[in-house]
């Protein structure tokens, strides 16, 4: 046992020298040799689809005798239509503009010298995640066009799949003639391999975990090198006195059922206590029509009991549920201050919205809830790198460090000073 | 024992709460009332110097009795000069622009609507610090203008002047009807108390170590919250075969003796073996005669000898040491790549400088250099914030995620997205 760990020790810390001398080569690599590579990886996958599905399918069998859930499995599923959206997703990432070298700011010094601070590659970003093979196509791409060096660790229910496609990594990177390193998959699953990774920080500059929250704060406690964190969402909705009733209706209706398994669907509904009687049962009702399940506390169920429409009495665990599914809590407020309250007590910090024609109460809303994502009159289902306009999105931090909200490419950079001079001196 | 620590866990939670609480209020403060509060601070400074020495007296009284070394007890003394300028500090803290509310990007997405990407404050930052207590006031004054809340927990060798000073900051606070809790002192230096802050991540979003090298490791390995670290620096000079020979001994002498105990002082001179012949004897003249130690290897050693300058042979473990003194080693390069090499090796990434008149070497230095600040023909004297024209410092940080290099008033900042719609809903 001791010889493993030993052994397991000694493969990780290669891994991290081995990507710290590549991140070094990838940091300074032309945008065209970059782009090559990952093109290179689409056609790979294309031509490799039957050989990959064969290691996916012992992934499933071995999970199906392991007694894996229904949800599982099908997260473990590497269907056609997901091998289509890792190669249109590749394709989407070489198109991009690169991040790298970009000038993001120049100060003149008294002196006459001038210091530009120019963006560049956080160096190693180690990827750990669970159950989903395609995270390591779409993560070492957008390390890759980052100039990031990674390392890669998944979930032991889809190694034979995470194996296959990190072997189609490895040879676009040799084509395109870059360091074979820059992206590596840590061939265990063992957990001594990932203690032993996250204490690595004179290698890895950066952990990113994708996955449930119990993973989340494993790395996050064990960790010594700096961690960007994406915890799912939890989500209000507040319709406000003054709001225009078919459109509190339309959003709430949007934000909680249009996909209600992703982290910006909503959870929480807070209603005004002024417009309750009149707006709550329209909203109940087209919500019970799309199969959610209500659950209200006692002056929003006292409304729905009488509207004769469904629902559930509410407990206070209910206002801190992430339910990923389709049921919602409703809550009574007495306004803005009290919505307010409600949403940086309970919610993620992930993506709130306020209902309301009120210009004023909105702009208070904007500045007073404390979340990555503050809307006015729209739905909180547009919280996503793609829809922010950032062409590639690499999770939604509920960070306040380095990067909040949607991440894509420049959030997967750094930046340096570059200071030019004629030969100036400190006085 | 075990009631002690139940209440200094009690006493710690109690404090995060509150400064959760504040820091939601002071996010939206305006600039007036925050500078109303730094001046106020000022002023109660200058009104209580002698209560301040007197204070601080007993803690260098203490010192000297549990045998503090010099530089230690130099670094406890709150003497007139350093009373001046945390008052100085402050007034220059006020009068810097308010980064918060900057907004910092829009993005008009096709369905109609408006993102903007806005500058807010990070919320409650925990800054743990050693024996300097201007620190309590210069930090607590920087995270106030940025509308951060601050817990500052200060070293036991500076407890009772630290204790005078954060009842300054209340009371200065109290003044400007700012909430008295968005700057607490922490009123125990147990170790117990900041074990139990280091976990607080559900009110606390950030944590600045402040101070040797192991104070930070500590925080790093125990903190659930994300860590801004600034270690201190092992910057190198590369003197390539293209350099001017003036220039170069001028830089080199500045970098290594203008003020040889802080972070951006250069360590290590790496010169090229085609010019060391020429140029060496004169630098290590010039240093000499400024009183610095030369630890050079044997090809440079063997030219000093010769020039009978006296120098030490270098061992392997003075390429990775901080001297903070007036001590150099003296390393002979084949040319820019093994330059690179070296410094990407023992460095610490912090400031580092060419001196050559060959411009594509120095684009290579500049680009091939992983470093936060990276000079071509200037001292790395100049890495500090005021230099940068951040207008203040709260330190350097040598980390890669959200700041990397001297952080001000900005870099004490994270953004929020605020989204304004009419309605709109995904499709």
């Amino acid at each position: 046992m001791t010889t493993v760990n030993l052994d397991l020790d000694t493969l990780v810390r290669n891994m991290a020298l081995q990507a710290r001398a590549a991140s070094l080569l990838l940091a300074n690599a032309p945008t065209e040799q970059k782009n090559k590579a990952i093109l290179c990886l689409a056609e790979l996958i294309e031509a490799n689809v039957e050989s990959l599905r064969a290691e996916n399918a012992k992934d499933l069998a071995a999970g199906e005798i392991d007694g894996l859930a229904p949800a599982m499995l099908n997260r473990l599923e590497l269907n056609d239509k997901r091998i289509a959206g890792m190669v249109e997703g590749a394709r989407q990432v070489a198109a991009l503009p690169d991040p790298v070298g970009e000038s993001l700011d120049t100060y003149k010094h008294p002196q006459g010298f001038t210091i530009e601070k120019v963006r560049v590659p956080i160096g190693v970003i180690g990827i750990i995640y669970e159950s989903r093979p395609n995270v390591t196509v779409d993560c070492a791409i957008l390390c890759l066009k980052s100039g990031n060096a990674s390392i890669l660790r998944g979930g032991k229910e889809a190694f034979h799949t995470n194996t296959a496609l990190a072997a189609l990594v490895g040879k676009s990177l040799e084509e395109a003639g870059l360091p074979e390193k820059a992206a590596q998959f840590i061939p265990t699953t063992d957990r001594a391999a990932l203690n032993t990774l996250l204490t690595l920080d004179e290698q890895i500059q950066c952990i990113i975990p994708r996955g449930g929250e119990s993973l989340i704060r494993f790395v996050s406690k064990n960790s010594t090198i700096p961690v960007i964190k994406h915890y799912d969402g939890i989500c209000s909705l507040f319709v406000d006195r003054a709001a225009d009733a078919e459109m509190a209706k339309s959003i709430v209706v949007n934000a909680k059922t249009q996909y209600p398994s992703v982290c910006n669907a909503a959870e929480n509904l807070l209603i005004h206590r002024d417009v309750s009687s009149a707006q709550l049962p329209d909203i109940a009702t087209a919500l019970a029509a799309k199969g959610v399940e209500l659950r209200a506390d006692s002056e929003a169920k006292a409304i729905l009991d009488a509207a004769n429409i469904p629902c559930q009495q509410a407990t206070p665990e209910d206002w801190a549920t992430e339910y990923l599914d389709l049921v919602i809590s409703i809550k009574t407020v007495g306004g803005i201050e009290e919505a307010m309250s409600f949403i940086n007590e309970y919610g993620s910090a992930h993506s709130d919205a306020i209902i309301t024609e009120d210009q004023a109460t909105a702009q208070d809303f904007l500045n007073g809830v404390d979340s990555a994502t503050v809307y006015w009159n729209a739905s909180t289902r547009f919280t996503d790198g793609f829809e922010f306009g950032l062409g590639a999105e690499i999770g939604i931090s509920t960070d306040r460090l380095h990067a909040r909200g949607p991440m894509g490419l420049r959030e997967l950079c750094s930046y340096k000073y570059k200071i030019v001079g004629a030969g100036q001196i400190k006085e």
